[in-house]
This record gives C-alpha cells, structure tokens and sequence, in this order.
C-alpha cells in the first residue's frame, strides 16, 4: 500500500488544475470526472505514449476507432446482456440500494435499521438507451461496458482490408462505460472511464509463448510511465477465479493509496469472442495462413489498460513530500516526458519591462522547441516555484538583470531545488 | 457542389480501411460508424492539428475534457431537455415514423398508404439513460447532445485555477450524441459524433472585434485541412433565423457531395450561457478585471467544429479521378501532414531475400523519423501504386536491384505518377 493518502492527491489535482469532480457546479454527479488542463496534457501524454509504443512503433499492430453505441447483438452474443451483473440488495425501510458485497447488511449504511435487507437482485452494469425514434426492445442499445468488443467486431474488416500476418493485433482507445453500484476512491472506479485495449490473435499452438511476450511488453511500458517496480505486483489469478474460458490470466496490481488493487490485465481468451461473433452473426471468422498452411479461428490475447487507472498509479508514484527551507513542500516528481509542463518560464519582478520582454523572447523560444511550455508571472517567485512544483514542472526559468547583460537565465530544478545559471542559446538548442 | 460521387466515397473509405459501418457484422446500427486503421490516423491527425493550432501553440487557451454523462440540471438549464425537439410524425398505418421536414407528408414513405399523418410531435433528440441503481426521475442522465456545455461548466474551475487574463478560450475535444430520427450522408450526420469547441470569453464591449478575428482564425485553419477556398462559403445567418441570444453567427459552408452544408458554425452567444448557469446553480460566473477595473460576466464566441464534417471535407477534397496507361485511376489528394501514410516501403519483386532486406532497412530508417510509414509488399508494384493511391500515400519507395549497387530508391510520386531515383541517404536525413 502507498503512503500517500488520496485526498491529499484529490486536493491537489482540484487545486492545480487536473481533476475536477464532474458536473460539480451543479453538485456534481457521482462516477464521473472532468479533466482540467493540466490533466487533459498528462492524459493525452499517457495515451499517446501508449499509441505509439504498442501501435504506431510495431509493424504488426492496427488501431480502430470503433462507436461507443452498437447493436445490442454484441452485448447479447457476448454475454454482457445477461451476465454483466453485480449483487443489488435495498433496505426495506429506506429504500437506499447498495452493492451487496460492498457493505455489511446486517444493518442498512443510510437509516441504521437492523436486517432490512432481502435477497440480493443482479443488477445489469450497462447503460442502457434507445436508438431511433421508437422507445422498444429492439431499439435498445447500451453504452460500451469495454471496448473489446469494438476490436473484435472488426476483426473480420480489418483483415480484409489489410491482410494482416498472423500474428497480429487490433488496438483500441476509447470511453467505456458501467454503473457502478458505488462508484469509489477518486477516479480508480468511476461510472465513464477510458480504456487502452488490445486484442492480439495468435495461432492457438502458440498463445503461451506469446502471452509471455506480452508481459514483458507490459513491464516495460509501465517502466515508460515511471512507476517504481517494487509497487508493481503481477498476480497470477487462480483458475477458479479466471473466466471459463481463459486458460491464463495475470492481474497486475499496484500499490494505490487506498490498497493493492487492479491496474491492468492480461488474459488469454482463446477463441470465444471471435467464436461467439461467428455462431451468432452467422459469418466466417477464419483466418488462412498466407502460405496456405492452414486455416483456423484465431486465438486472442488480450492485454487491457484503464486509463484512469494508468493517471492514478503516475500521481501516486510521482506525489512526494519534503522540507525546503523549514516549510513542508509537496510536488509531483512527473517523469519529464509526462509532466504536462516542460518548462515554466517567468521575469523575475513584473514591474521591469525589459525583463518581461526578455523572458517573453526566452517564453517563445522554448515553446517553438518543447511546446508544453508555460508563462507564469503570478505571484512572488517562491509562490511559482511551488506552484509549478504541484504541478510538476520539472524546471523553472527566471529571467533576471543578469540576463540582460549576459544572456544567462536561472534554471530551477524541481526535484533537488537547485538553481544555476545557463545561457538561453544553450537551452534552447540543448 | 461538389462532383464528387458520396458512393464513392463511402466505397473506397470500406475498401481501404477509413471508414466501416458500425456494428456491420450484425446487420449494423444506423447512424454509428468504426474508424479503420487509416481513418483512426487521419482523424487523429486532423484532431491534433486542431489541437495545436488552437490550443498548444497560443498562450490564451485552456484545455478542458468533460465527463459525457452529466447531472441533468445541466440540460434543464441549457433549455435542452424541454427544446432539444425535432419535429416527429407518425403513420396511423404501419406506425412508421419520420422527421416531419424530411418527407412529403402526403403518402407514407414505408407503406404508401395516403394522409395517414396526423400532426407532428415533438420528439427530444437527447439519448436518455439512468445513472445509478435507481431508474427514476431523479436518476435521468443525457448523452450530452454537445461538447460545449462541458466547457461552461467547467468556466469557474479553469478562472480559480489559472487566474486566465481575457479574453481567453476553454477547448474541448470529445464525443456528441444526437438521436437523429433520420442520419444521412455517411458520416456527415450520424448520433455519434466528435467535436471541437472553443469558448472564447470576452469583454462585452469588445465583442466584435475578436468576432472578426475567429473569422480569420477559422478560415486560416481550414487553409491548414486543404480546402479549396472557392468550396467554403461562409453564411451571415440571418436575425430570424439565429438562437434569440445570438446578435451574429455565421455558418460555414462546404460543397458537400450531398450539396452545400455545413462544415462549422461560429457564433456570438452573449452571455446566455454563463447566465444560465449562474441563475440555475446559484454560483456567481463572475470575472473581474486583473487592473480591478471592473467585473463582469464575460461575453462569448464560440467557434464549432465537427470532426466527421471535417474528415468529409478532406475526403472530398482530396478524391480524384484521372487516366494512367489508359486506365482509371481513383486517389486522395491528401495533404502531406494529414496523410494516414507517408511513405509506402516495399522491395520490387518478393523472392529476392537481398531486396527484402535491403527494403527492410529502408523501412525502418523512414518508420524512425516519420512514424507512419507502411510496409507494402501485396501483389505487383503496379498493385500497389493503385492500393497507395487510395490510401493517400504521398509517395512510394521501392528497392530495387540498382539499390543493391547504389543505395538510390526509386521514389513515386502520388500526384504525377513520375518515378525518380533518389539516394536513400538524402531522402532518410531531408
């Protein structure tokens, strides 16, 4: 379990700029997040990482971009329609509706009355909605539970434009959707979320090889994000707890703030979801070796990422605490290649306009080079410096009257607080 | 109009890997589409150009990404839960029903059965779902219908957390859902959609002026797309036909294959928004001056920009037809910075494992600097010249035996089909 304590990472991402609770103007509502603009860049920072190591720097990997609402055959066919369920109980005096395995019902959370609960109802987690100008059963449509499903309903287009080899894999980003009972602990379990999904189809005498490939892959990608291996734990889940069709899966789990849990998994599905689209859409999922060799359903891997997750596991690990100069200090030790700022750049007093003007010429300059840059003369220039190091800036810029005459600047360093002298042109070129 | 065929279109799209039918393996879901590989690529690079354009490479800008799912008071107070209508009517016969602007009401398009309408309802266009494990009035959540009102709520959050000086503008990027009793032409208007918003918040007495500038903004990106100027027609809506609020909106136009429509909206919103929901949450949208020289609501402009009606435009204006050797020959014209491919690899004949190589290390030289870069060695070169010129491929590599002697490609190019020799050196460091 981490050190740090959630709120305190809740706070500061209010505070600067990342997170806020979604809708919150209008007392919010429960599930869901907005992201502020320094949270928009380290999730697109995130995201686009992972773009491009798993598809744009590999030759055997397609992206899709499939819709968030399907034919509710999909939903059907895969079983979510019917199994996609979590245990419901209501108390019998308040009416109030929890998650069964998420309290102790011997006596009701909201009102305190003693065994007001009945038997436990399955509780569907999709978000359902009608399509079309007719509210029935079959304008039903539900919003996405995984983005799986928008990977493997392609399959078939993707292979036919493009003639993949085998193997190969069909990579998806996009939103998601459940209703959760009770959605908790900041944005680990919300009601909308972003998945990173691959499905990676292999010739079944070859998944164990494979599946071993990819968790390496998944190592070091999380090796990319920054997070320290001691707080990584890849859980080998027990057969009882695998789903019935999967012969391996690996839970790997982190040290979050509030436990041990779920950061992503990877899973070897054989060929139920192809086989599921097969039998129930009534079209051909095979696969010909190009050498003619043989023909068969692909088997899938199945390594899936959450988003949101992916944030929280980067914050936790980059959330520290020291004492500069007596007083407490947080900031977030961001790698600098996901810190949403690269550069904060600022006069050292604003009352001096050639020193505003240099340090606007130093501002532009390394926004040409590094674009995530930032202008901020607010405040004192301690105030900036702990600003910036709640963002997680890695260095600040100060221009001052020394670099009127030499052309010099103060560089900051986030993490040590160390200050010392480099020329812009060195800076800007470096 | 444009003379370009929507069929077309919409055939070389499946064909090539831009664009499928969402949900096709089951029949599809009308007004849904799936992005391929290639069409993941260009609509991710028009996004972010989009992106950089308007929000990385200005200093007045502000990234926001909202929740979908949102409290409902946010449509009450935006007027769409009660406004959001389109005008449905009903056939007393085969119960059929249709948007009453959409066809000739005299004689049901499904059955043909005479004066079977009786008058129109009105029917909300706002997908409905229920957040949590009560489906009740109180519960009632929309598939936001626009982006934009995930930018509003958002306005104090981004004012308490950057002290922005104004004017200055909150983007968003993000899904839209409409449920359109009738979607049409392809990807133009389908009930899932992207978006790009900007609000752009202004001194009231200043309005005009930084109008006109988003005029020159917008038109200077559309630049950036490659649309011709003479198919962009901005439209002065007219005082009876604009929102009651707005006092000037213009509707950019694009010479659609379906006909003359539109690509995007600007419009002046005064300080309807704000307002509303300063009046329904009770919370002040006050901004005061940083010189203290007064406080007020801010005003608004806000620049609309749909991401498919962008893609159409590009598609459109890039598809050509023309006669090589005698025969037909379709391609994209894309421009160089939106093309899913920039350079098409491949060796001249297969069953030389020194071309292969050789080609490999071609391939992997380009991938390194450019990122996408295609390997291609399907069928004979002149196949692949077709399938490169319907992806958009500006130019195709081929090695070839001279290669193996000089280190020179011959480089093809997508446009006039002329071929060149060219040392790999130049084209891998150019």
């Amino acid at each position: 379990m981490s050190t740090t304590n959630l709120e305190t990472i809740v706070s500061l991402c209010k505070r600067r700029g990342f997170i806020y609770q979604g809708s919150e103007v209008y007392g919010g509502l429960s599930g869901t997040w907005d992201y502020g603009p320094h949270g928009v860049t380290l999730k697109k920072n995130i995201m686009n990482l992972w773009w491009k190591t798993f598809v744009e720097d590999r030759d055997d990997m397609y992206g899709v971009d499939a819709a968030i609402l399907m034919n509710q055959k999909v939903w059907q066919a895969s079983g979510h329609a019917t199994g996609f369920n979590d245990p419901l109980v209501e108390c019998s005096h308040c009416h109030g509706r929890f998650r069964e395995d998420k309290i102790d019902t011997s006596k009701c959370p909201t009102c305190g009355t003693k065994d007001s609960f009945g038997p436990a109802k399955q509780f569907n987690m999709m978000f359902k909605t009608n399509v079309g100008p007719l509210a029935d059963e079959e304008s039903i449509s539900y919003l996405r539970p995984e983005t799986a499903q928008g990977i493997f309903t392609n399959y078939k287009n993707v292979v036919d434009s493009f003639s993949p080899d085998l193997p190969f894999g069909i990579a998806q980003q996009g939103k998601a959707f459940r209703n959760e009972i009770s959605p908790r602990d900041f944005v680990f379990r919300s009601r909308e979320f972003e998945q990173m999904e691959i499905e990676y189809f292999v010739d079944p005498d070859n998944w164990e090889a494979e599946f071993e490939k990819w968790v390496s892959y998944i190592a070091d990608f999380l090796d990319k994000l920054g997070l320290p291996k001691d707080s990584i734990h890849n859980l080998e889940v027990e057969e009882a707890d695998r789903a019935h069709y999967s012969k391996r899966t690996i839970d790997v789990e982190f040290d979050f703030p509030h436990g041990r849990d779920e950061l992503l998994g990877l899973a070897y599905r054989t060929d139920f979801d192809l086989m599921n689209i097969q039998n129930n859409s009534g079209k051909k999922m095979d696969y010909r070796m190009k050498d003619g060799s043989k023909t068969f359903v692909p088997h899938v891997i199945e390594p899936s990422f959450g988003v949101e997750r992916a944030i929280m596991a980067v914050l936790t690990s980059a959330y520290t605490e020291d004492e500069v100069n007596g007083e407490k200090r947080e900031y977030l030790k961001l790698p600098e290649h996901l810190a949403p700022v690269r550069f904060a750049v600022s006069p050292l007093v604003k009352n001096k306009p050639e020193l505003v003007e240099k340090a606007k010429e130093v501002y532009q300059a390394l926004k040409k080079k590094y674009g995530n840059v930032m202008w901020d003369d607010n405040g004192n220039i301690g105030k900036r410096y702990r600003r910036q190091d709640e963002i997680g800036t890695p260095y600040c810029v100060v221009v001052d009257f020394q670099t009127l005459e030499d052309d010099t600047v103060t560089i900051r360093d986030r993490d040590t607080t160390e200050q010392k002298r480099q020329s812009i042109d060195s800076l800007v070129k470096s």
